[in-house]
């Protein structure tokens, strides 16, 4: 069997793998697909290397069927399954207190531990999750980025005839976008890339092209205008760029919700004097609970959530590397599968 | 009688003036205390000018008694009162939804309206609100402050147990302290001022002075050994400083809320990282509902919340401006009132 491994320094290799022994309670996965993701991107960028070792095989957006399951596990050879890619410590506070997808020892299979970028995983059972045949095998892979959407957007309570404000209209923000409309709110994303933004609205999405010289202004008077000057009800910062945390506090109404998404590294500049005046909430939302993977399973497989438009292509494992040097270049692509089939 | 004026310019004149005729719906007040708050001394240095006018009349924290009251208010001459310094327009997002105390066209009394730095004053009986006999005029003085710290506690949803930090420990961040205190949560008050520390050691609060070389650290360490290493419930941001702002997301558990109380006119550079890691909440605090007004004259009628030694003297009108001076200084004072009696 194959494997991608990291080598630091911009570069994975693929090479020979054994093939895995499962521990007690783990089923042999054969992997069939493997989203790219934005966090991926760090990493080969080099911005988790104190997460990622040099070898370390990486991948958490993964697709597979069962190739050994576990007596008693529910699971089946042949089965088509997603992976959770958690593991938790189980006794900390966040794990007391239900927010075990936050553990204290967090560990995401495919960053601090191995992934799915390997022809066979071992993964505990209790991390899979089955997905009907009515979702294809480039479908099912989108389940963890659609189970981020709607943790995001459960978490900020959206509700049906808010006024939603995405910045950023990458794979997830689309994904929050089209979750919010379900949803039964009324959307406006914030998007550069042309690509992209024809993308967002060949599914009916609006949107609106900031022009970078008005430094935010234009879309705090669009947001203001859409909103009868009220501002939004709620606003998704999924760019991780500087100047939408800039401006996202001048977005919302009077007791209106922020959910930061992206992850920034590096403090960041934000206009706290909306936040006290209007009395804003911000909020952080990172990972998804068991029932926001049921969720986008069901919103995905009956169609409620159209994510066949989100993949650009499917690339062999080998081409991983050069898979990440086109999502940098921020080009033509939306999402991006590496196909194990 | 008497009002004192503000010239712009750090300068407040005391000089005669007209008396109010009170209109529909208006009790007339002959005041007795009024607080300089953080506000007044922003207004002082300028800050507000675009909100204050030249010949302003300040002061928004008022004890006074009822000299003339409009027939069928439920107030007669004599009661003792203090004033909810607000006007809304009753009309907009902000008021339809419960928050008309931060109405999109709030004006505040005693900031873009006359306020209470006048011997009598004109105020609608609707934003009165009767103090009981044991409360003394120097401590009623004290409930516009406690109305703003019952709100903070209650909107960061303090509860009995939870471990609260207070970074800032004057006035507002006592007061906080105090309320969250009686709730049942354990404090600890980050604080500089040696004058306040032993102020807030002497009503029984813990606190910490963080060495300003430590950059945040030593706090970030002492937050952690304090909670066995999950972090605070919740922090209060009472500050109005950036090193305050920049750690204040370090101290925070998994799930945990951070209130931002004090006014941050410029941006500030905000860790987003563990907000999002962690999921965090922060959210903005500023004015009071009716019942946040109700709640502070009971706590300290009762006693349930000391606010007396927070006062620590009385000036005449006259030494309004050497007052601000005094409470800009940051020397041996916290609660500085203005006595019209």
């Amino acid at each position: 069997m194959r494997a991608s491994y990291y080598h630091g320094d911009r570069t994975f290799k693929t090479g020979p793998a054994p093939m895995p022994a499962p521990q007690a309670g783990e089923a042999l996965l054969r992997v069939r697909r493997v989203g790219i993701c934005g966090t991926d991107l760090h990493i080969y960028q080099g911005h988790l290397d104190h997460r990622v070792p040099k070898g370390g095989i990486i991948g958490h957006e993964t697709f597979a069927e069962i190739a050994e399951a576990p007596a008693g596990s529910g699971f089946a050879v042949g089965d088509r399954v997603v992976v959770e890619p958690l593991r938790v410590c189980g006794e900390c506070r966040a794990c007391r207190m239900g927010a075990s997808y936050i553990c204290y020892r967090l560990q995401v299979l495919g960053v601090d531990a191995p992934g799915g970028m390997q022809e066979y995983w071992a993964v505990p059972a209790a991390r899979l999750l089955k997905v009907p045949a009515s979702l294809t095998d480039d479908h099912a892979a989108l389940m963890e980025p659609l189970a981020i959407a709607t943790h995001d957007v459960t978490r900020a309570q959206v509700k049906s005839g808010d006024a939603v404000v995405v910045l950023g209209g990458g794979p997830i923000g689309c994904l929050i976008a089209l979750v919010a409309r379900h949803r039964g709110a009324r959307i406006l994303v914030s998007e550069l890339n042309p690509f992209r933004i024809d993308l967002l609205k060949g599914m009916g999405l609006e949107v609106f092209r900031p022009d970078p010289a008005a430094s935010g202004q234009d879309l705090i008077r669009a947001v203001n205008e859409w909103t009868g000057g009220d501002g939004a009800d709620v606003a998704f910062e999924v760019t991780g760029n500087a100047a939408a945390v800039r401006l996202v506090t001048d977005l919302v109404r009077v007791w209106g919700a922020i959910s930061v998404v992206a992850i920034h590294a590096e403090p960041m500049l934000v206009n706290l004097y909306p936040m006290f005046a209007r009395e804003l909430t911000m909020h952080g939302s990172r990972l998804y609970a068991r029932e926001d993977w049921e969720e986008a399973i069901q919103l995905a497989s009956t169609g409620a959530v159209p994510v066949g438009p989100l993949v650009s292509r499917r690339i062999p494992l080998e081409d991983l590397q050069k898979g990440m040097e086109e999502a940098l270049a921020g080009g033509p692509v939306m999402k991006v599968l590496v196909d194990l089939s």
